[in-house]
């Protein structure tokens, strides 16, 4: 099976952000502060979870259509486009604020990628629309806290 | 509870390997070839397993002693200093000796910083010791597959 | 996020006939007499908690998008367009009749919707689909008991 | 096996009052909004489960006396006491209040029930004790995040 | 801890029915035949689980209050006051009437040692509604089998 | 399928044995008294558990083959040739000595129905070595403590 | 280990018969109809699990002993000796009938096989006497249904 | 509901196709030989599993969208277009060759018909999508082995 | 809702004799010794686990009735009735006998209390009812150890 | 075995201190109020678990190496140095930090028996560093909450 | 029970062998080396649990039938025929070369005591029909990799 | 990674103690008589269980740091210095004094083992301490029933 690179190409970018993401989560994770820290501190291991789960399943598509797959730190550091997560400790509010940007911006390039993808693969097309289904529901749990 | 800077420079350290070889592990999970692929492609997730519960654990004793953790894409691509793990289809025997030799720098590297902590912090210490136990173990396990 | 009108108003109609299913379920669960009483008293439990689950899953993508979601009894009762289902006891034969109707009342509204929702949402079209999926199927299991 | 009028009548007040509850827990449970919103959120899950599960008891123990029971959208909308729960986001601290009340209102009148039955049919007042027992504590819980 | 008598008969009486209330259910459950055998083959299995962990607690109440119990096949042959079951097969409609009528006896009886013991010992009288409770249930989902 | 009598006979006389020693088992567990009481209540509890089981497979042998299975409490009482049990409380190396005198009697019993059955359904026949297993083994158990 | 010829022709003869029942046990399940329906269509994939859970036991004997094994499409189809199953839509009460028929047909069979084997191989033996006693259990329950 | 030929035609080839697979896989899995016989035969119960889960779900969407599923021997045998697989014992590497092709051959005819069926039904489409994506990944997994 | 003070008293005095029910229990537990060592030390365990689930029941009982519950270290030492528990190693059978006592104080002051709150709050009886019905439960387990 | 004073001197007041904390955890587990009052009630139940196993490993390992260990509400009360818990309702910013502090006493005090006990007994040593690590990992997620 | 000295010796040499092979099989567990370690390692662990059961199932036969059990580790070395296992690291193809012919040593030898015991006992000869067909199947998975 | 000279001879010879302790339990589990006869063949199979698994770790942990693992039966036979166990029946009494004394024997090395490693290599030495711990308290518990 020889893959399209419009697929590919999608697939990959969408490894990169999903790897990002789940170090960027544990970064959160680990050094949240404050009187919410202990609900952030949950809420921020199953987004990991989440991001894990979701990049491997994107990366085993990649290697099934024939092309390998890349998610080494330093492939995620040099062409992730998820602004950087500040050193130490983070207020949780802050800390929520952050990471519902960064899964804001990886949800806004799915669906692009995803109308681009159209039929040339509907299986990875189905794959990535089942990991924007848990992205957006998981952003709108931390988002929901932002609203006063 | 204020932190030795010997017992937090190891940590931070320890963290940075520990990340970078839970992603080189998924890399090379991904990406192995050959008649071997699915005995070596299991064995790597459950590497990939140890690494991110050893950081986790490793990452929240930095916290816990004072410091703030660094787990972040780009501090693991800038700071660690295992070999780069090349990118493209991997075949097993080569993965699994590339593999084998960032465990072994990791755990070269554990065991002079397990030294160097000595008594400053009998905890962190201990965490190491537990940590460099299930690294050497696994390590066995992979570099039993190159003995002729 | 703002959410397609189309999108939000086939979601929010979904959550009201699935909430109605979920209680008439449970109304005939309760109720069904008559020498098939145990295996339709069960059966129905289990459609009682596939609605409850897709419910849950329908509202919450309503949220995510950026709508309220209404699943209140007063709701319930004057938007839903399911036949009303008998007071008191009602045969087990009748009972089936009664509530495979209701299913295929939805299944056949659901046809509709995922159609007109189109690409507007894939995300929420995809629910729908698995949804009704679902639905469908149990229907059908319901139905084959009244096949002579 | 004949049931007593103050028997029935009791438990498809109940009946009626729990329904209304796991629907309203679910309204609730969807649009809340605001820094608490993931402990509520959860919370009210709990509730739900509970509300659902007594209600199957009660529902059940009415068909066991004899008596068929109740529960459909217009039933409970006509018929149940609570006060109508807001449509929309609401705020977790409002979400609390309501909630809290709506589970007070039905707690004060199940107290009144139980002296009622007395010994009409210590069965019934068993399950009403039991329901009372879980639905009490379950308020007090979402009632302490109110005391300043 | 000296046992009052009515206690003590209540509980040595509703011992022996339920062990025979087991026996035969399990009689019931073998020879069973006809189209709704599956049926009320599984059914019966859960009226003798039921049986057997409520005679349990009763008999263990009995010596817990002193008085030894006495669930031998002698004294439940000799003492219980269920109708005699058929030998050989028995067709399931005449299975569920006849389990049925047993399940009747029992919990009538029963209805009244609980308003006997009244509050000579709250603790039996507990267990006593508590075992009234299921059975009574568990009488009524067979019961409900011969609705026309 | 029509049954060799002598394999009905002998899966007949298995089940009373069976059925009695679960009631026999359960009559010496709720009335042991004496410093091994815990020990000598949980191992009790175990026979009647296998006897339990083991009565069901023969039973259901038994209408497998054809023949109607009788374990009736009736039938017990009439037809099972195990010594009475004493009546009342009993100390623990008399309920030791008891049960263990019981279970040998039903070994004995079964080695000579497994001779006896030979050839003419080896399913039977295997069902019976099974249980005998079982049975020795747990009587050897009982029989230990006898031991000085 | 040199497999005897006529071990290894039972096993493989038992081997087609059971894949073969796997398949019209899902045929049947599949397109059953009828009140029975639910019921029916339960307990064939019961049947089902238990003709895969046997014929993976009997091939793997099979090469065991030294033979392969041959449950191909082609040989299942072409020397299997049950009456082939209809087309389409089956009754409820037919269905019974028509599984019933094929489980006898493959128990008579083994029947004489266990006898042929005899002490040629007492493994072999004891595995088609152990599915012949689950083979007749599963048979005696769908048959019970036909029994008026 | 009346279905759509293109779709049954599809459902119904995907269904032969599957069991085929499932036969397939067992008799490679008993009859594989060769120093990775562990690794190939453990890998093999997992395709077969997948198969038949993926057959089961195919085949009652025929039977809801009310056409007869047709999974029998004789059926498979006559119009699966699989190759033939041998008979007797196969080499390790050959046998993930030949379970490779068959793969491939099922993935190559299922992405025909998923845009066959485009928008007739989009639920069974959505089947055979999520079909095809566990599909083509267990045979990446496979053809992993064989590249040198 | 405003507490009956019999009711909080009851629960109050309750609680903290459970508390050191508990402390005394794991005293016990650790510091048995000679031949029952095993079997009593198990069993302790179960004792102190009971205590600790009824004491939070019960503490959680008096905070939703609006009062707080106090079972600190002091209040317990101070306010306990129990008899002291002596310090270093205790026999077995000393050791059975102590903690029967003590759960013999509790039982009978818990059985005047059930009477004393009657009717003024029946959740709260019913609660000291159940814990009643465990602790006589567990007490007649030890104490049969010590009829000879 | 005999042991050495300063181990036993070291386990004994360190097994004080976790009864102690595993009293003052459940009370402030009762008693907190507030808009956190779900987190930390939630929290401190986990800090309650750790204090309870922890206390029971440091009072096996006592009576292992010879001494008897003394748990008993008294011991505690007069021999605990943790500064007293307020009575009645306490808001969950306070609780927070009243069971932080007592937490980082316990700590500190553990800190200096470690290094006192050295290679005296190193399994003794093993087990106060383990406790520790997990003392001050949940000592942090308190003390998380308070830092703005 | 008095037990034939077939049936005891019979029992007394397989159990020496199962230990042996318990031990030879973990011996060659850990020092087994080369490209198909982990397999091989991971499949000798299931052939030691199923020597560890086997050989307690069979010691436990013998203390049923009368005989006390022998399996001490000079019986073991002395009295065990199996060839002895060469120390020090051994290649995977040669480890499963020699563990495959200990086996096949053990399975020739219960072959012959199974037809010696013949009639003696037959739960001790099932016991060893079932303990064969566990060896054999066991024995066919490893020798199947020495195939070319 | 070449291992130090006082490691490897002091795993080694722990290894060595832990199979025959093993060993020397499972003799001790099948010929242990008398009243305490239950109590003890539990006990014994938890030993049985912790000298299998620290005899693993022992083994695994050779491997690792580069020596070959020797516990094959004339191993343990020849070097093993635990006092020989005697043939035939024996005692619960005297059953658990020789256990003791052979637990006691390998405790005493192992503490000179520790002492002897010092800092030689950390991990063995955690993993002879975490042994020690296991073996002290199993060991404790079996010298408890031998005090009066």
């Amino acid at each position: 099976m020889t893959a399209n690179e419009t697929v590919t190409k999608g697939l990959q970018a969408t490894l990169v952000e999903l790897v990002d993401l789940s170090l960027l989560g544990k970064q959160a994770h680990w050094n949240v502060t404050g009187m919410h820290f202990r609900s952030v501190h949950l809420e921020l291991d199953e987004i990991v979870d989440f991001a894990r789960l979701a990049g491997d399943r994107v990366a085993e598509r990649l290697v099934t259509v024939g092309a390998s797959a890349d998610g080494r730190a330093e492939t995620v550091s040099s062409t992730s486009e998820l602004a950087p997560f500040p050193a130490g400790f983070v207020d949780s509010s802050e800390t929520v604020r952050l990471v519902s940007e960064a899964m804001d911006t990886i949800a806004g390039r799915m669906r692009k990628r995803i109308a681009r993808i159209g039929d040339a693969d509907p299986v990875s097309q189905d794959i990535l629309i089942g990991t924007l289904d848990e992205l957006e529901k998981a952003a709108w749990m931390l988002r929901a806290q932002l609203a006063s």
